[in-house]
């Protein structure tokens, strides 16, 4: 410890204090499995009697799907230099098919293990990483193919189906039928479906045996829509107490897996603090920092030093992997007459290589190598999509589908190892083309889920791409996208900063709600009714919770109405005192109720009469005499 | 002159500057007509040259379709206190129909005019107003249905056709096929098409006799996606000056009509004001007026009070009024089992009222009264949604549909009456449910304008609800929407400041251009294009400028790079120096530029034969020796 400077170790001891406040009206709860370390944490929305002027009655708690880990949990102490518990270590061991490795493997990890110039930025104390025992495969889908629920699987079950049973309540439990696109939406998730789910390669579980500390959840397109907040640093900003705040932000707000595109200095021992510290999965791009090695020159990129990366990352505990393996050579040409060529980062680092080397990349060339790698530590796979387009007019063009049709390829190869795999996808596409990217994605990669960046659906709102995007991410969750990489509203300008990631994040709230609540996802309604009944009776203070930022609404709330008095108040602060329909709408229901339910029907039957008769005249309007 | 006190003067003398500042990169340009007094206001962005290093072309500027009237002409000379020069004054008396008023004729106008406490407040030097000659009918569908092209027509065509004529490049020209479901879009909008649209119904061009400082637009399926600021105070909000300036920074950012919702004092006096100084058609609902002259109390509205306040906004100019004539008596007790009751406030009050009287309401029976007010002065009809659903769980139902079939009575009356007419739409309605909206508009309101707010496709993001409706948005836009009222970030909790209507106006935006995109609208795609390829090489100040909002992309540019020196870099501020994918993509371009395109091809060649090698080989993955 003696090695970690007081510096860097105040900043984390800071940052642990300001985004760990606790989320207004909400309490953890944990639910607990067949066994008692499986304890599945939700948080539970408490909820506000309904005033009696509107009926008196108690109102159920709610709870929501809650990826922010122990930083929400009161009776847990953050300590960022120790990291989080490891509470899947001992699943992990359970199974016997994993050893302790005497030292790290990668010569990169070996080299700044030892290097006194980290010592400063250093994250203290870890233990040794695991490895699968020599022949062993040691991820979930070669479990679930096997015929085996982990407890990774229960967790998921659990978690996903949100106590759905514990809401009785007729006004929250409505729902509009969804139309699922031939998803199979489950009423009730079991273990087995989850298990079921991974083994059809629907569904992916991922969690590296070396981030033990992360908490199982699953994406594929019959779950709830998950949503990926990216975070790190660049050779012009950012530092390590810097992007681990970034992570509790980003998973307070709702991030369900945080990929770290850290390209700067310190990027392994940032990668570390990140991952010690993250309770959801931790995806990377193993390639920028490979790149980083040959000092940005792609062309000098090899196996041996990407492979070197793999293991270098996948003991540190990455849970899934960018792999641009798809950037074919006979493809690059495809992309000479676009209007904005390759923009994908990785994709344009291999087309590079490709070109200059005349052949096929090594990630193409040594995939199987490279599946060898992924499932001796559950790596799962992200084919990445390194030819998506950058704008309107690239979308959907020979290039972008050419690669697809390859990751369908690879994803046979993978799920040969029993590797899990999703793949990425665009970009920039016009509302129009956003159903062919879905459809055609499930044919060619066999149902594997889809994990797209937006769609953008214009190029034109620079500074507002998190909505450009939002529009696009929401209509291809419904579409059947298992999950949505966010953009912020820096997306095309600069990095985003704090306030810019909870932004990306809200959206990418919207859109996979919306888009749960277009496929029927069962009990996806709840939380809305909750909040529309909390809204009708006025409880100003339940309608904050419910929302998907307490923070933000009651401060908007409070710019009108600052008083405390008014948050009790019967009337909303866009009309005053005198003039709000809501107020008017009780009125007319209290109206209604005095005349008894024979009246109402008696009007509606009267009415019916003089309609009819209305019609009859030849639709002119019914005049009273 | 000497009435107005200086303070509002003052106060509107400052609002003059901060709002109008020039929009950069722009100029205001104006495109002459068939006569030398109609010339149609566009905008211009004018764009740097390629930088040698990716060809040195020069790139054409780029003409956008521009709401914000003379606030951005550099050659007028703003002084709200006398208002904009009355644009189509000409035009409308040339058509010789309509005769100068000798006084105000509605009572409360006059009371108004008179009354020497309103003094500090009211707009200076208003000339009185004009209403049709007897028995004459001043609308533009009854020009329309004889045949007549007016110089509004005319001016509409030009503008919706944003001088795509002058757009020759191929790359900027390229465009995906849309889909328009069944909307007859045009390549050149003529002024006989616009003359045609608005004689079926089709389309509307709401402008007032006494509104003659309005820009002509139309609001229609076939032209391009309108979008609708709402301003105006409350009784426990802003003033005077205020709602000017918010008017002016709605038009700015994009606002296509603005409706003045105000409910709190002076009303009378802000609209003048507002109207006076607006280059868009203003909406009004007269209802809330009508409310505040009975103290708020719904029972005691009167057809008298309502006609005499439908004659006093229509002589002030208002462009269209929301009219609430579909709340039935026999619809309302289909709303009281719903989670939210009515939450329209006119349809609130019209039920409210119905209820206490036990009859349809006198917007219902003295609908065809109406007629003849509007037809008086072109005032257009937005038939409301009185019952328009407050929450996902209220969607779609008997309530909401009973309302809109009786809406599409009334479009058939106000039609007999050659009235234009569009009818508002929801609200809250879950993504697969939008489109059952759309699709029944159009039916049971014989393709009239559908205008609708949002939809808010989740209700669980209070703070965020910009975005939870742009999304519903730019799918209704898609489907046929023809105008998207705009929600900004406070709906559901107070009043917008300036902010929150430009992130509001910016979401709408994105929405009806996303809906433009997709439904293949004729050179909707020019301005993504142009700025992709700006984006792409590196022209930072251009992409700024074609961006929807210059001043923020530009500002989010500099938070991270503040240097003026790197808007000239070749690279992009997420990646720092050394790691950029578009640099990487233009070496890419110009190694295959050097190798020609036979090598390209040879690439391509060889590769397939290798491809097909692989497939051959069962798909194993190729590895060199």
């Amino acid at each position: 410890m003696n090695a970690v400077p007081s510096t860097l170790l105040q900043q984390t001891d800071q940052l642990s204090e300001s985004v760990t406040r606790p989320i207004p009206g909400s309490r953890k709860i944990h639910v607990e499995g067949s066994r008692p370390d499986l304890r599945v944490a939700m948080r539970e929305i408490v909820q506000t009697r309904t005033p009696t002027l509107f009926g008196g009655e108690e109102n159920p708690p709610i709870t929501v799907y809650d990826p922010s880990g122990p930083y929400t949990d009161p009776d847990v102490t953050i300590d960022l230099a120790a990291g989080l518990a490891p509470l899947r270590a001992r699943w992990i061991e359970e199974r016997g098919d994993t050893e302790a490795l005497p030292a790290l493997s990668s010569m990169f990890g070996r080299g700044r293990e030892h290097d006194p110039k980290l010592d400063h930025v250093r994250f203290p104390g870890r233990a040794l990483p695991r490895v699968a025992k020599a022949g062993a495969n040691v991820t979930q889908m070669h479990y679930a193919r096997r015929g085996i629920v982990t407890p990774e699987m229960e967790y998921v079950a659990i978690r996903e189906n949100q106590r759905l049973d514990l809401v009785r309540d007729a006004l929250l439990r409505q729902q509009h039928p969804g139309e699922a696109f031939g998803a199979h939406i489950q009423q009730v998730i079991t273990p087995e479906f989850v298990r079921d789910e991974i083994a059809r390669g629907r569904a992916i579980l991922p969690n590296n045996i070396n981030h033990p500390e992360s908490e199982p959840m699953i994406i594929g397109r019959n779950f709830l829509t998950k949503i990926n907040a990216n975070i790190g640093n660049s050779a012009v900003s950012s530092g390590i107490a810097e992007e681990v705040e970034k992570l509790v932000w980003s998973i307070r707000w709702g991030g369900d897996t945080v990929m770290d595109l850290s390209t700067g200095k310190h990027i392994h021992e940032t990668r570390e603090w990140i991952i010690r510290n993250s309770p959801v999965p931790i995806g990377t791009v193993p390639i920028y920092q490979a790149l980083e090695k040959v000092d940005g020159r792609a062309e000098e990129l090899t196996w041996e030093i990407f492979r070197d990366t793999l293991i270098e990352q996948a003991e540190q505990g990455v849970d899934y992997f960018t792999i641009h393996a798809g950037v074919l050579l006979r493809y690059v040409p495809l992309t000479a007459k676009r209007v904005t060529g390759i923009v994908s980062r990785g994709g344009s680092i291999m087309a590079k290589w490709c070109l200059a080397h005349h052949r096929e990349s090594f990630l193409y060339t040594h995939f199987e190598d490279i599946c060898e790698i992924m499932k001796a530590y559950d790596v799962a796979f992200s084919l990445g999509d390194g030819l998506r387009p950058g704008c309107i007019a690239d979308a959907n063009d020979a290039a972008q589908f050419g690669e697809l049709e390859t990751l369908g390829e690879l994803t046979k190869i993978a799920w040969k190892h029993d590797i899990q795999t999703m793949i990425e996808g665009p970009g920039h596409v016009p509302m129009q083309l956003i159903k062919e990217n879905m459809d055609k994605q499930l044919v060619e990669c066999g149902e594997a889920p889809f994990y797209t960046l937006g769609p953008l659906t214009t190029d034109i709102a620079p500074g507002y791409d998190h909505i450009t995007s939002a529009i696009g991410a929401a209509m291809i969750g419904w579409y059947g996208c298992a999950m949505l990489c966010y953009v912020t509203p820096k997306e095309h300008l600069g990095l985003p900063n704090r306030e810019d990631v909870r932004d990306g994040i809200m959206a990418y709230k919207i859109a996979a709600h919306a888009a749960d609540l277009a496929k029927g996802h069962p009990g996806a309604q709840v939380r809305d009714n909750a909040l529309s009944k909390a809204r009708f009776e006025f409880r100003w203070q339940d309608q904050f919770h419910l929302g998907l930022d307490p923070e933000k609404a009651e401060a908007f709330h409070d710019e009108t109405l600052p008083k405390d008095a008014h948050k009790a108040a019967h009337f909303c602060s866009m009309c005053g005192p005198h003039f709000c329909s809501m107020k008017i709408t009780q009125d007319v229901r209290d109206y209604a109720a005095g005349q008894g339910v024979e009246a109402a029907q008696a009007i509606e039957a009267g009415m019916a009469e003089k309609s009819a008769e209305f019609r009859a005249q030849g639709a002119e309007v019914y005049r009273p005499g």
